[in-house]
């Protein structure tokens, strides 16, 4: 499965494409989309579409993960912040690529086991689990990479659970008398 | 002038067409775009870019007045609406139409003469204006032509404080010594 993780920012919005494997992950590339600042906003949208356009035909991502924010600091941020993952949602909805969502977190606990993780944390995990030289700059992209990872973990538990079921129906439907 | 108003939300997005003409603006179109609830956001955002392409394609608006929101009650709304109004510009700027936003007060004042109009006034004032024979329906195709009025006032007024400014110049270097 390759998954791509957006960390969606009007200034800087950050990507990671990652391969899950059977025991281990790869990175496959990851960076920052940083739109002309001088820019009006629609443009900035455009070229955010744009960017992710390329990277989707380039790399073929199978599944696209964004953050689920549920708390801002104010109205202007989230309007502005919302546009963004509006055109990055709709830029993967053209492409016919499904969009996950993850709160901070359920992407704090699958990286790093606690959910209160500071970013910093987060980060080096990201390194550790991707056997990275160092960590991934700028935070935007380590983020986004977190996302990827955070998807990928929540699938292969959701395997598991399913796994375990299945198997707990079968020796139920076993026990059944005849 | 042909201004397109888009009156933007995830359950029912407004839109209206106007023509604006000398003495009198004239309606193109009006309706509302309303994904298909049971259908997942990113394919609502699809649902809506994919409607709103066709009507640019097909009325060729010259430019996109959309509403410049400042105060909510909850910041899931917020968020959601930031979205669809994300994806509306995304649909805009790809078509190569540029985008203006209009404050709720700047609508009203365009389209009433009063900053604090409730919504039926306005909608009787965009009915009266465009000679109607009746409110237009819903209130949000009435709210997208309201942006799309305050659109043309806004820039008539624009247009006519220039060619004051322009003519004062005039004067005032008519007046200058040899």
């Amino acid at each position: 499965m390759r998954v791509l993780g957006i960390d969606c920012g009007s200034q800087v919005t950050g990507f990671g494409i990652i391969d899950s494997g059977e025991q281990r992950h790869h990175l496959v590339v990851a960076g920052a989309i940083r739109p002309q600042p001088k820019k009006r906003f629609s443009e900035k949208l455009l070229e955010i579409h744009h960017e992710l356009d390329q990277l989707i035909a380039g790399y073929g991502p199978d599944i696209m993960a964004v953050e689920d924010q549920f708390y801002f600091s104010n109205f202007r941020s989230v309007l502005k912040l919302g546009q963004v993952k509006g055109a990055v949602i709709l830029t993967a909805a053209r492409a016919g690529i499904p969009v996950v969502e993850y709160s901070p977190l359920e992407i704090k606990s699958a990286v790093t086991g606690y959910g209160r993780a500071e970013k910093s944390q987060v980060q080096t995990m990201v390194e550790k689990l991707l056997r990275l030289a160092a960590p991934p700059e700028p935070l935007d992209a380590s983020d986004a990479l977190a996302l990827a990872i955070c998807h990928i973990h929540t699938s292969a538990t959701q395997v598991r659970i399913r796994a375990a079921a299945s198997t707990a129906a079968a020796t139920r439907h076993g026990d059944e008398p005849c």
